[in-house]
């Protein structure tokens, strides 16, 4: 399985950064995950449409052939960043040319603090719901990133290691049913 | 197909009711589509669990043996209505004994106003994704109720007619996916 | 200054009715709480109005009469319990003489889980917006009930208690406002 | 009263800068309105707080000096745009220093379609409702921008006009509240 993974924060220590690579790390040898960052794409103007920027026109077909998209989301003001959702906003466009209609999508959040992202992920959800993929709705992965990664960046809590590869797992019997 | 439809009003002359018996009305062949109220349901307490209501479980099995789902929702106060939300509480408990797991859902909506309950639709929406559901994302259903039913609540208008045809023909691609 | 507390669980041993009956206990004494509890309203249902219930009627008195109203609520499937939007849909109807309009309004909520019940404070803050109330918001209250309280309910938790207080505080600036 | 409006598009001929236009030609004389495109704010970053961009200073400086804040948003995919979204997350920046705490403001929507951008503007209030600002909740506007204004973005519907001269005239009282 090919899995395109992305992550919403440009922050070079970014939490969201270091779960996705996380995630990346411990995926089940079945999974082969790409991990885009989100730094080139301009932001979305319907007047920059008849010259469609090649960074969303790359990222489109990304989303297109792999066989199941991660998104990773921080929190910001109980939603998504703007550079997430400017992604979703070039990534659906042209009107007619939705890159995610039907895609299996899995979405997980951190943050410092209990709430881990998770009103980011519901309003996320909301988005993809419009955008006609299949989201997995269980279980959920909201995760409370305080003293989880070292200095490095790297995850050190086995039992959240433990909950990405159910997580993972999950997500493979996910995809599964739309193939 | 076997489909349980449900509607979100106990009012006699409900929109949403009309809603929902055009819908019936206008199914092909192959969907066979059963019709319930939610009069019977008392309001939801933990503490009636270990006594759970007939009216209460008989609904979580014909959510379980149902090939799909059909939520017709009012808005009120731009969220679902009370006694919809308490028909999800009921029949999503007790823990771990979600009757709504993996079920293929279909949310449609209608109000009188340009909205169509498409608010109420979005929290609707928000649950059955933590209940662990397939919610067909597209097309979305948001009906402005004016001047399309007669004053016995018949849908008059062919539009909508031909809007609920197209709806229902995903809904069964939607279903066949999780068969 | 006299405060409308309640609270959206039937329970008897509610986590969130003993959240409301701690609140009432650290109240300073400037602030008079009256709590009541949602037991007695039946299911909305619009071909009731005529006859309005007594218990609605009385509910959108003590609303109006109150200078504030707390609400403090569980989260069910990521959303408000039925019974505590059945509890608006009652008192912001008939059409036109909706009790909550320009009421300020405090809200809290409780979960066992780190979330606080945050889903189910933004379901009821879009809906309190529309119900346009000046909702206070911030400091936000989500608190997760694991071990905080004894077994007979009582809030046993220091922080948490500081927590209150300066809610309470911030609730009575935030009435000032608007006298 | 001095009033900051912003617009969440970036297009030349957008019709939510049409209808910001509409909003600044119809203020009554004792409005006086300043409009502000983002076209000059960078993508959010924190790596980039410790250089605080100049755009995103001053429009903070804005923000806190104006008697009232003006939104007026596009919905793109059933939320606010990137770029919208990308301008609360730097004016509620670095932490602690947040522009809009207290801030009274008022949001409207439009879209070309029955929603008018209504999805939008609820997550924008649950952003701003977490921001601390008192966010006006009636009357709502949202707008079916079809055959509304006329080629060059002007608008022609007197019902319109009507409707915004009654949101201003409501939004100045909400702003005397917290004066």
């Amino acid at each position: 399985m090919n899995i395109l993974m992305m992550y919403g924060s440009l922050r070079e220590k970014s939490t969201n950064k270091a779960l996705a690579n996380a995630v990346a790390g411990l995926a089940p040898e079945t999974m082969k995950i790409e991990t885009v960052g989100l730094h080139e794409l301009p932001f979305y103007n319907q007047d920059l449409e008849s010259s469609f920027p090649e960074s969303a026109k790359a990222l489109k077909e990304k989303i297109r052939s792999a066989d199941g998209i991660i998104i990773v989301t921080p929190e910001y003001n109980r939603s998504i960043p703007g550079v997430l959702k400017n992604m979703l906003d070039w990534t659906s466009r042209p009107y007619g040319d939705n890159a995610w209609d039907g895609r299996p999508v899995g979405v997980l959040g951190a943050s410092v603090g209990a709430l881990g992202a998770t009103l980011a992920q519901y309003h996320l959800k909301q988005i993809l719901s419009y955008l006609n993929t299949h989201v997995m709705g269980q279980p959920e992965f909201h995760l409370n990133a305080t003293d989880k990664f070292d200095a490095e960046g790297n995850l050190t809590d086995e039992s959240t290691k433990e909950h990405i590869k159910k997580f993972l797992a999950k997500f493979q019997e996910h995809i599964a049913m739309f193939k």
